[in-house]
């Protein structure tokens, strides 16, 4: 058995069985172990950055991680922005970087780079595998590494050599620690700030907590205290839809942002962190608390975040029932033009029950979260670390997980263009995913900051943000990796549109000129 | 003036007037800049690899460095791949890395990242603005560092608030030393090799060796000494065609470079490097020089190769006239099946004089060279650091730095889907392109790797390099950026497609449908 044997066995048995893969020559030999392994389900990506987006995608739905497969330094590089934003999202990723033999780095080929140093700024844990003997026992740790809580990247590089060589038998998984629980004097604090300040308090929710339980519990509290709940602005997952809660997020615009914290005396954070600015702006706070709110940590992301609301929602809310869910009538599909609003209730009208919403809708998707409180049950998928480009590889990776669920994308135009390269996978693995590519034809967003920088901008700027001249045309390029499209004018068309996707399996791609 | 004018001013004054962006909220202060300070030509790439590439391919044409603009380590890290090939490359760039204002660091906002840490393996010189008032100074700095001999990657990592602050007056551009002059005892142990050794030496030329007059001096020298002169595997730019000399590189296949070296018993290096495999393969030898082969320097990279090679010619071989360069008939359109000798035949038949290849034909472009020895005068750009994915990019960069003259991509179709978003920019800038994808459907070149690995390949393995299931339709990925674009079966077609390619301005893409 080589090293790249070994190391697969020793994934398989780990629990990882999904690779998402772009590789080279480096790793040959572990591509041709994968013949000779059985159980390692492949998908290609045709860029790296779908890998890692899709590993993404995979491990928030599947709650567990996937191997990625890159080809040394350049081809980690093209992988890291959304290794960034699942590290942000506190996805549990195995990455496997492929590099030259050992012996062969001192004669500084042309793809020689310095792998481990193109590593660190995104990995938690880092290792070079440094002999074929020992590679399943890197294999191993990198996988306890990334499961460890709350969900690590993990980054093993494989040299050539250490695949090709003899090695041993694979090694058995190491254990995985469960969350540390939050101390008790962290839910009793929590307690005693809820009894004394009660309307005054906002509970802000991330990670475990946004899933169905931890929402109940969190307004379980809120029913009995009075404090308020709210979603930190970008959420790996939130479940959500009618029989859950009308949960609002902290929004984007700092302005707005503000004014939404600006009552609360005390914040009380349950997986999330202080809230800030997603960027400074001149003059304005970083800080998205107002002066003197003071922030207790009921759970830090690496604790046990869901049983921590349990047990506050125990101390300050024993006995007391669940408040109404989400109960009001599903939104219709309102036709007409095209708006935010719109969008999100067509979407909401539509969608079939347990569907996979990833919202990499920017701009246009300011307002789909209040709309779509009222939909058949959901996931909400959300970039979470702020380097647009992921919401296509999201959506593969979602779909890779849960085959059987509908994947629906809600898509900017600009972001869609950094790895468009996901529509082709989705085509090839028949990914039953539903992408709404927002074509408003310019970076939105960067207008409005523009605006906000307060100068009054010429050609030359605007030119910089404008993605028409030429207009990009979405069907065309679905098409040209397999991927059936059409083009919808009005939220008429939309709801025609979404009927049909709805009504089929497979990836489809609708085309909406948003104004 | 803030310190976002202060920069630009400053760039142009050191003679940076082209800046490839790709910018997000934290560069709007530059962006605002560029339409307050006349004078710089901004391209906009929906990509950072294109950024970059495009940055490399103008650096190669216009022997001068392009300004990037790009957004916080995550938009680096999209970035690098390129600048990798770059360096590689030799080429000269300044990257300017927008980043949070100093003071919202520790806030540790979604985006937030170890910038530096992210430019550091693939830049030469790195530094963080720190101050509006020095950000000026630091600018002239990066354009000094990127103009340093031989070429070097500078990276200026410029925080929100060095770009809005308030700051003092542009600073004067500083000095860029010449390269240093290969030493007396350089060329005479060169000279006294040659005069030993005779035919038992091959010269191996990269950099501007391979500018026209660095051929014509190392071709006196190879027919005054019967030394055997030749070009390193991958360059930047070779002057080639009728008038010019018939040069061959260094083969990428291992047994085929190791025969084509084993006559020689020393190596000149001309600005080019010891040659090595690309990859180590078990039981093959890393270097490409047989056993005992003597090496010596006769001009490092960073010094001055053409002087050196001029200086060796006058010892050498003074009072000969230098040989007959590429004088046989140019090549005539073959017709028939697609082969990669009658890709290249077609080519050279129709390209105009003056072209500029850009060569990422990868396995299909195994065959160019020999055929094209007799075209018209035209530059040969190659990926220099074995990314792939630089194909596009570096043809819309050198359109940019030469939009008088026809640009041929030879792009390979695995390669080309790493940044096709670089179309986008052809087709928005009117670039002068013609871009020939080799749709093979498959990276062929992995496909021989893994048959060396010594592997049966089962279907995993080969699934995991297979581009078809389903197939890429060039015509409508090119359509979908506004590119007009046709396929071509056989080489009858292609001729008709490259005759009203030539005939016309403006981007176009032929499919060529590669058996």
């Amino acid at each position: 058995m080589n090293g790249a044997e070994s190391l697969v066995h020793t994934l398989l048995a780990s629990g990882v069985d999904t690779c998402f893969a772009n590789p080279g020559t480096s790793e040959m030999h572990f591509v041709a172990a994968l013949d000779r392994v059985p159980g390692m389900r492949c998908v290609l990506g045709l860029f790296e950055g779908v890998v890692t987006g899709a590993a993404d995608g995979y491990a928030r739905m599947a709650e567990k991680p996937a191997a990625t497969l890159l080809h040394c330094g350049p081809g980690l590089a093209n992988a890291l922005s959304n290794i960034h934003n699942a590290r942000r999202a506190r996805s549990p990723m195995v990455n496997i970087v492929g590099d030259h033999a050992t012996y062969h780095r001192p004669w500084d080929a042309p793809l020689t780079s310095d792998v481990e140093g193109v590593a660190r700024p995104f990995s938690d844990w880092l290792r070079t595998g440094l002999s074929a003997r020992n590679i399943a026992a890197d294999g191993a740790a990198a996988v306890q590494a990334a499961r460890s809580a709350p969900g690590q990247i993990a980054t093993l590089i494989l040299p050539a050599n250490t695949a090709w060589e003899e090695a041993d038998d694979p090694v058995a998984p190491l254990p995985v620690a469960a969350p540390t629980a939050a101390s008790p004097q962290q839910v009793e604090t929590a307690a005693r700030l809820l009894q004394r300040n009660g309307s005054k308090v906002v509970l802000l929710l991330a990670g475990a907590a946004l899933r169905e339980e931890g929402q109940r519990a969190a307004w379980r509290i809120a029913s009995a205290t009075g404090a308020k709940v709210m979603a930190q602005m970008s959420n790996a997952r939130i479940e959500r839809g009618q029989g859950r809660y009308p949960i609002e997020r902290v929004p984007y615009p700092v302005d707005t942002a503000l004014a939404a914290l600006a009552p609360y005396a005390t914040c009380i954070l349950v997986g999330a962190k202080h809230p800030v600015a997603f960027f400074a702006y001149p003059g304005k706070p970083g800080s998205l608390l107002p002066e003197g709110c003071e922030v207790h940590v009921l759970a830090r992301p690496d604790q046990d975040v869901a049983a921590a609301i349990e047990d506050l929602a125990d101390q300050v809310a024993a006995g007391t029932a669940a408040p109404m869910p989400n109960d009001g009538p599903r939104p219709t599909a309102p036709g007409g033009p095209i708006t935010s609003e719109g969008i999100a209730r067509t979407v909401a009208a539509l969608m079939p029950e347990n569907a996979i919403i990833v919202d990499e809708g920017v701009t246009t998707g300011r307002g789909f979260f209040p709309e779509t409180h009222n939909a058949p049950k959901h996931d909400w998928l959300q970039l979470t670390g702020g380097s647009i480009g992921e919401g296509l590889p999201l959506a593969l990776g979602a779909s890779i997980a849960c085959p059987e669920r509908k994947v629906i994308g809600l898509q900017a135009d600009g972001s869609a263009m950094y790895t468009l390269q996901a529509l082709w996978t989705m085509a090839r693995e028949g990914c039953d995913a539903t992408i709404i590519v927002f074509s408003n034809r310019k970076y939105a967003i960067l207008r409005q900051e523009l605006m906000n920088v307060g100068a009054n901008p010429g050609r030359t700027a605007l030119d910089m943000l404008d993605l028409g001249n030429p207009d990009l045309d979405w069907v065309k390029l679905a098409g040209g990796m397999g991927v059936e499209g059409a083009v919808a004018g009005d939220l008429d068309r939309l709801a025609d549109l979404m009927r049909q996707a709805m009504a089929r399996r497979g990836p489809f791609l609708i085309e909406l000129l948003v104004p």
